[in-house]
């Protein structure tokens, strides 16, 4: 049964969490072996945002922000909101008001599988929120949702704690325990991925690169 | 049998349409008891417009963009068209031109259930449009409609004269005979939300300033 | 069986190519009779650009992007991407290191029936590209697909070589042997608004400019 | 606000209500001038089954169903129960336990813009539903909503008290006041429509029967 | 511009068409190298039917079903008619009657990327109809369409005079050309299937069967 | 990184497996307090099959069905096999071959958040699939992923041996070590519920029988 208030949540060390976040979404997806991704109608209000942060996950009943407000007396900061209803749902759960209740506690972002409202407040103030909808629908607090416990939201499994990556590219989430290695592989990749960029931009092909064309010939691609 | 035009369309006062375009869709949504919404597939051509004015409403067949051009005719400055196709349909029933004409005769902007084309020029011309799609498909001018006639557009029932208000969040229709009351309501909660806001800001919790642990706890909310 | 590439593609006129470009989609797509559209879901990562190129067709496995790097090969300066899965598909197929390899050799965009990722970088760049979805999933390198054969993307048939004009109104196609005399429609069409624009702004009604009130009657349309 | 219950509500004659059931969905819809369709997402959990009935509306708030037990003592015989959320929603709201009530009740059937279960145990009951999904989903009892209000429902605007028929090809509405002039332009029309369809069966073409080759040549229409 | 048909349209050899219907759609498909299949919205009206036709191609505008007349007088008895509005649409352009006409000049069947009504009677009559919609909603007669045009439907291109095969599974197009020799594949690939069936209800396993053990070993598969 | 099939699987009780089939989809969601439902979008390939079983879990790359061989051999007799893309995709990964020999080893039915083929040949069968797509879209068997590791499927996380309940309202999931207190929380609501159709049948109200009306009058309800 709903209720549920888990207050004590490890979170990710904050170099490796802000590390991510300059990686981005997609190399950060790559690094942990194509793995987290939310899926993709989740997309960001404005353009341009890039954070990271350690989960504080809420799972709400449809048309019902109640628990919108428990969470965010659990929020540290740098911890990022992440909700999914109980079912499918596009109603604006979020607002100006309560974007600017979570600033004040050093949130620094949302992720919400249903909708949001006030963008353009939200676009001011810096709140960037990753969502399915934007619909100005209010909702009611009537029901008892869950904080911090392990949800699924837009087809991710996600626990409290776990680390959010969203960017123009969507949101990524990453296991507590695998930021550290995610981030050095992703470091990694970064960097051969750095001298790759030099040599196509100074022409020369993937083809080549990658050593593709003897693998591409022995599966039977023929010129015409 | 389609085919009318009604000529007589009573307005609301012109302030009181201002007044609601200065609260935007949500907090006139919520003024007016939580209805009115269009739905959220109802998204604007480009971000920041946040507009008020009475709806000149179009009932149009699939793919026909005739009756676009009789209720230009009728339009009167500040009003806003708002069309809704028989059947579902994502032509572009409205471009550049048609923007042009619109403008002229004083026209705020567009709500259609279908798709408009043109939208780098509308935004050049500063023409919003909140529609289903952006479809650069033609249409035909071959069968009658009605013109100020009620309609249900994206799920909202809409009466000709009718305050259309629309911004980022998406469009809310008020009854003309609402209008003033709606204002009222809105404009008194905005007052009380701006104390709220500063109150949030300062690091105070939505769980102590709406006074709900007590209610919580009843409900049998529990902290692990 | 997939495994096609073919060589060699003719192109149409240069000037012509971007002459449409300079028309935009919504009349080119008017000047060839209405057709050449992809469909509506087809939408670019950015606002903004406006291009037109000779089309180098790829036709795809699901979430598999490795007929790009072939495809990459066959560019000629001017030309544009367009990639169709064979079987529905949002994969990110294709991010900013390809993008690099494409505008290294002159491509002008991708137009995709799939997702893109990467898209801060792409926006940077000034790689535009038009697609059904923004995701990270990445994809693999394990099956051939073919290239400039013909192909449906978003609904539209397609051959290598054809003309592909793409804006803020989405994508058209134009058979590259059509291509010279639609930019002359397309042109005296432009002509033709011009006037009409001028017309419409001074106030006139299209009612009376295209002479509608004698044909609206007729139908029986009526106003009250 | 939310919480009214419109206890008085006119119907439409009995005879007239079975005489639309038997014309059917298509005829019916054709017999008012194309009008009163709900959206083709709304489907029969059973083929075979063709109602018509007096509307018994509720407007319920997204995952609650407590309106449906107090529209039920609403219900005369012959009724159709047909809600509509307040906002989009999939969830279970009615199953087999409330089809037992309203059965008891006479009710006819349920048109519902959301979520059914139980549908094995409806099926066979004999208990035909028209909904936008089939989902478990449960729902709670905390708000308010309203019954025999006007509604949208699916895009159509209905009032308690109109006439619903529905069958395999979906659901339409007329109006109450209306619903004796339907029934007679519809039986008109199955009248027509059965001669024309000897003719048809016969082999003479419609080109021929609806005397369409002069219009279609002079539309242009050239055989080649 | 619209307004063409085409009257001497090519059709493969009979016994052919109708060995490809007792493969049926999945079968065909593989045995012409995964290629034809129309995408997975196309759903049959009915269960149960598995028909193989010579296509009669039908191009019409949104919500006007004048050209299906005009397709039913090029029919030839084995045909089947397939229909791509120019645009997105739901509405029913086919019912009963005309079934009735279709049925008397030996058509076996219907694929329509849009709606469809009547379909009580349509399962009546025996005449299946695979489509994107059912929806009562009517079509007007008021512009021009093309008749055995090459077509894009359901993103399958198709021409006049190919063979379309349908069944539970969905809808395959075959070029007419073809034919012969995708019958002949498909015909060895079921042979070849029989005796995988009867060695897989045996108890053997694919793993087995198709000797896939090493690859899948060389892959990194490892059993935990 | 992909490639692990897990092969020690605990399983529920099998008598409390079948108890739970017995209950259906409705009542164990509800008696496990309306959790573990996949999303609506999953629906049976053909109506009246009411299965429960222990998930055998496949994680699958897009287009790729290789894992489901590898899965067929990991199945003991009562399993279900259930997919999970690890991208979006409407594929058919499985068709008869496939339930021959998943049939073979006892497996009850499959869950594929995917396509499924043959369908007609399954229903012959009586194989019950569950599935997002009926799509005869043939797949490869290229790359590799995983076996009986927890996935999201549909929206629901899922591990091996967790029990999958599937009927005509959808798929449920029940965590395996609370299989048996599900069942015997069911089976209480079942007894309850046999009580409560009878007083419906007899024509008494929810608002009584629940005592509904205080609760409703203190809310705000008014009658008109």
């Amino acid at each position: 049964m709903a209720g549920r208030v888990v207050t004590k949540v490890a979170r990710a060390d904050a170099a490796v969490i802000d590390g991510l976040a300059r990686l981005g979404v997609a190399t950060v997806h790559e690094a942990q072996g194509r793995i987290g991704l939310l899926a993709p109608h989740m997309r960001p209000i404005y353009p341009g945002a890039r954070i990271a942060g350690s989960a504080v996950t809420i799972s709400a009943p449809p048309g019902d922000n109640w628990m919108l407000h428990v969470a965010i007396e659990q929020l540290q900061a740098g911890d990022i909101l992440v909700l999914a209803p109980t079912s499918p749902c596009s109603d604006g759960y979020f607002g100006d008001l309560l974007a600017t209740s979570a600033q004040a506690r050093g949130c620094r972002g949302l992720v919400i599988d249903a909708g949001v409202r006030d963008v353009r407040d939200l676009t001011e103030m810096g709140f960037p929120v990753w969502s399915k909808a934007v619909f100005a629908q209010g909702t009611v607090k009537a029901t008892l949702g869950d904080v911090n416990v392990p949800i699924v939201c837009a087809g991710a499994a996600i626990e409290a704690g776990d680390v959010i990556v969203a960017d123009d590219d969507g949101v990524c989430v990453v296991r507590r325990t695998d930021a550290a290695s995610v981030l050095e592989k992703g470091l990694a990749r970064e960097a051969n991925e750095a001298s790759k960029r030099e040599r196509l931009a100074a022409g020369e092909l993937g083809l080549d690169i990658y050593d593709m064309r003897g693998k591409l010939e022995a599966m039977g691609l023929r010129y015409e």
